[in-house]
């Protein structure tokens, strides 16, 4: 999907919602255990009470990947449910030697048909660079993460008087460009939101804080909303687990709706 | 296994060395192809004929992801057919906020019982610390890597007049100790190896730029051994491919005892 349509379905729906698909068997609702694949069935419905709602779904693979080999098929099967004019992002967090990013990018992109990926920096332009060679595919980048351990080394400061992350942000934007680009950016706090947007006028930013993680959504659109809107807001166990009864999906499409109008009244505002 | 049994193991074998399963089906011989699970055939002749010269086995959990559900069921059936007293690694480069390092953890540690990991820093303390909460199991975490990319943050200068590898490192030895966390470090050149060796003098170092990407293994051996041998040195390539034909296992053999001959000198010398 191109920056141009995914603007399209942010527009259409009024909405910058992500719902983050992190989905734990030990969680979801007893009654779906009975069931040939209970992940999917649950997926299943949380999908069809938020498509709505969402422009964006993000599965965390490390849930699918825990389960082994039965969980990248309610994976490939949760994917293959998403409607396709839904962005779709892998929140892999993958990055490694070239010919190993190639094989991460095959299959995300190509076995499962992805439209993006996130990916760590750490290793630098040709761990990135594989992941960028796929036409309407997108490198969502760690930049500057929500967790308490974002402390440790992305703010350090570096050469130029620059936090590490500012490295990241600029370097990368010698790789990529704002339509095969995004940045993670964690929604603790608007003045850190504002700085990066700086950094990154153009380019979109998966912001993961709000919610369980906390974090203002006005603060996110204040400071971080650009003339595309730029923002994809995510928003996980607020939304799949609002419920542990059979009204589960039910209650997801509400959780999603308030989060829906929120945005639409924040998209007007800013 | 602990760090006693592993060096236990080196003294045994008179080598260091870890074996790369970085198995690819388009590389693997074509008379494979016919076998029901190719990659696992391919696997299990590579360690029969390998496992008396290593100490350490690591398969790149990318090539075997790049084939969905059944690349998972080879590498499962690869581990079990490891030999117990063999050093195993999950060459996953995995990160991500702690509940989800956490999945990741009980993935590679407890469903398939690799004895260790390798882990990307960006993400900081919280990211890494749930890797470190399994008895007997290892953290491998990413410092300076051995391709291009490690020039973009790696060497980076950071405060304290540190490079961003430096703080890595220095860091994370608060979060784990050298029974339970080594360290990746490229072997491109000597002196970046005693660089990194007097930052961790007592932990091991997962060295990856033997062969392919080049690399002197007596460099290696003088600047980074320590009284515990303190390094493996991985080979993929050169060992795995070393013929295309039916006779790869026995050539893999020969190239791994070929190292391992030159590993019981460089034993005996630093």
């Amino acid at each position: 999907m191109d920056k141009q349509s995914l603007f399209g379905q942010i527009q259409k729906k009024s909405s910058f919602l992500c719902v983050g698909l992190d989905t734990d068997l030990s969680k979801i609702p007893p009654h779906l255990l009975n069931e040939e694949d209970p992940i999917f069935s649950f997926n299943k419905q949380i999908i069809d009470h938020t498509a709505e709602f969402a422009v964006a779904y993000k599965p965390n693979i490390a849930f699918y990947e825990a389960m082994g080999a039965k969980g990248w098929e309610s994976l490939q099967k949760t994917l293959d449910y998403i409607p396709d004019d839904i962005f779709t992002i892998a929140d892999a967090k993958r990055g490694d030697i070239g010919n190993t990013s190639s094989l991460y990018a095959k299959a995300f992109f190509e076995k499962m048909n992805f439209d993006s990926i996130t990916v760590a920096p750490y290793m630098g332009r040709d761990s990135v660079g594989p992941f960028l060679e796929f036409d309407g595919k997108w490198v969502i980048l760690l930049a500057l993460t929500s967790n308490e351990g974002s402390q440790d080394f992305q703010v350090l400061n570096t050469e130029g008087d620059k936090p590490l992350f500012q490295q990241v942000i600029e370097k990368s934007q010698q790789w990529g460009h704002e339509g095969n680009m995004m940045y993670v950016v964690g929604a603790t706090r608007g003045e850190k939101i504002k700085e990066v947007r700086a950094l990154a006028p153009d380019h979109f930013f998966l912001v993961p804080g709000v919610g369980a993680q906390g974090g203002s959504l006005e603060e996110v659109a204040k400071y971080g909303m650009n003339d595309s809107c730029g923002l994809l807001v995510n928003s996980s166990r607020g939304i799949i687990y609002a419920s542990s009864g059979e009204d589960f999906g039910q209650r997801a499409g509400e959780e999603a709706a308030k989060l829906q109008r929120e945005m639409a009244r924040l998209l007007e505002k800013y």
